[in-house]
């Protein structure tokens, strides 16, 4: 019931009808007023969802979130904005408020339109069956191939923050992927949510990598509806923030932990660069090197493919800087390249999680990234499954 | 004989021992003083023996080649630098010339040391077998895990070339890969070679990728002799760039063909950018996406991964230009996706090559990309040799 568990949301999740078995349709609802903001996808292609649900944040603050899965109204053309904004009018008239008010988000095939009647229907519904204990069904049905539904909550002295979102499972073709929509009853002013929500997501769902890729429907909705009624100062808001960034990382590592295929994690850090930023470059490429990701998944602490790989980070239309005389690289903890020299250690990776830590020995700038393996599962799950 | 098949040049392969079987050191040496230029991996971290022919490179014009694969001689600190010295030093004694003149290359395993006495004394027997006719050995014996040699030559009137490469088959772990060696018997003047070199290089070996890495070994040397007589005019020169492409494109698709795990090539072009340098950019992130990778695995026609990567193809710190409304995605030739529309139409994908065209509809920018289908003995031969 993550979703529902800060004061004065409501959800429910129906089977609408757009897949052909299970719950496909969550609607998520602030009761009192409420502010919020969003993330999207930074992808050039954007899905119809996305582009009607930035415009509807510019004019108003929203107040409920649609979510169907099955079909991603992407690369649908006029029709689809059309779709998308029906759905918006077809929940404000259902809820009471302005279509404005409404953020649309979709998830599943790409190039299919949305099957509109069904959706308005579902929608109906939803609308109908609102209530507390919604929020499991609501992250059910946003899932499309996941494992499980991925959920979080914290309750912090004073107010709580909850979130559901749907992971990088894009084991149907043509899938698009990650989503997630987190409440609170912290008492934001309009305006606020979008900066407090830019900073969890850029240290947590902007720090994983199933496979590198970036969809055109990715977003990360926050409403904050003021329930809690607590009182804010200086340390409020930083634990507020704090208790954000808990809940955005602990859904992201539920979605990496449920990649495709996936049958390790990788905790990648990054320390000792010329800057922060740097240290993400770098991290993130090592993060996505297919050579990395086959070795973790063959339980090798291969450190020559780690050095390759963090030795051609692109960085300002170049690489980013590094010195391999300079570089450490420890496996779980044991160093196996140390300050430019092999140490001959090479430590048995036999757990779920393997912890890569490079210190580039130049700065103090750093950096994490949490990524899955590549597997044979993830040449199934998106090759097998023609269209 | 691709690299004796220019006037001048000799060669030899030799099994010197470094791996545990079959030939693995290679020597190639003009006869006539040569000049010579190289393009060497941008990785930050780069092999010993990238450091030290780099560094005889700036000092003097290079008459040979030694490559030796088994061992890459990468992040093995000073000893690997002094290794490579003493390779040079050894070929230079048993031909003649100097250190200097002297270009080492090695592919094979990072992190190991250079077995020293097992190359020296395979320069020497090399140096003793150089002939018109060993080509084919010198071919083989930079082969690390590749399924065959990857030889191309080109006889042009009045002059000819012959190229050898070493392909991106990164199948034991650790593994630093493509080299090449190009030869002619066209006379260039000391300083020409990089340049003639480097707009080949960027045309044909900078436009492929088997998974997207980059190596800290990789090299592509050329050797000129000026042998053939030929006498040069701009119409002369420019018949010389269109050979020296011609031979780097077929030595790079070989080594595409030959990628790990490849089962289908990937013919990409991207037209309708800003720019050249957009429409490399986005025809990259199409060949190194590994779920359009996938999607080529599974014959499956899937342009709605090919519109997700091209819509976020890193470009000057953002994403390249495109709008969705504009684009036209064809799979060999069919429209699958024309000015923002699905077409409907599913070609069937059943040959060994796919081409994907995509059309930006913005300027008059092009670019092409040969890339391999990600496949599961791609996962096999990178997850199963664990060290």
């Amino acid at each position: 019931m993550s979703v529902t568990v800060a004061k004065g949301f409501v959800a429910a999740g129906v089977k609408a009808g757009i897949r052909r078995s299970g719950l496909d349709l969550a609607l998520v609802r602030s009761l009192p007023p409420a502010v919020g903001g969003a993330v999207w996808t930074t992808n050039r292609v954007q899905a119809a969802p996305v582009t009607v649900s930035r415009r509807h944040l510019e004019s108003a603050e929203p107040q409920a979130v649609v979510v169907n899965s099955g079909v991603a109204n992407a690369a649908t053309g006029e029709r689809g904005v059309s779709d998308a904004e029906q759905t918006a009018v077809e929940a404000a008239r259902a809820l009471g408020v302005l279509p404005e008010e409404i953020v649309v988000l979709s998830t599943g095939v790409i190039g299919v339109p949305l099957p509109l009647g069904k959706v308005q229907k579902g929608v109906r519904a939803a609308a109908g069956l609102l209530g507390p204990d919604g929020g499991n069904d609501a992250a059910e049905a946003i899932l499309t191939t996941d494992r499980g539904s991925k959920q979080s909550s914290l309750a912090a002295p004073g107010f709580t923050v909850g979130g559901m979102a749907k992971g990088a499972g894009m084991i149907h073709p043509r899938l698009a992927t990650m989503l997630a929509v987190v409440t609170t009853d912290f008492p934001l002013e309009p305006g606020e949510a979008d900066a407090f929500l830019r900073t969890a997501v850029n240290a947590t769902f902007n720090c994983i990598s199933v496979d590198g890729e970036c969809s055109t429907n990715d977003a990360v909705v926050l409403l904050a509806n003021g329930a809690s009624g607590a009182r804010r100062d200086a340390s409020v808001d930083e634990s507020f923030a704090g208790a954000l960034h808990e809940v955005c990382a602990d859904l992201a590592r539920q979605i990496v932990e449920d990649g495709e295929g996936a049958t390790v994690l990788l905790e990648i850090s990054v320390s000792g660069a010329v800057s922060d930023d740097e240290a993400a470059a770098v991290a993130r490429r090592i993060a996505t090197s297919p050579l990395v990701k086959t070795a973790a998944f063959g339980h090798d602490p291969n450190w020559g493919r780690v050095l390759a790989a963090a030795g051609s980070a692109p960085w300002n239309g170049g690489f980013a800087h590094l010195q391999a005389e300079l570089l450490t690289v420890t496996f779980d903890g044991t160093p196996v390249f140390e300050r430019g020299t092999p140490t001959g250690l090479a430590p048995e990776l036999t757990g779920a999680a393997v912890t890569i830590a490079l210190d580039l020995g130049l700065g103090t700038g750093s950096a994490g990234y949490l990524a899955s393996d590549l597997t044979y599962d993830y040449v199934r799950l998106n090759a097998e499954y023609t269209t």
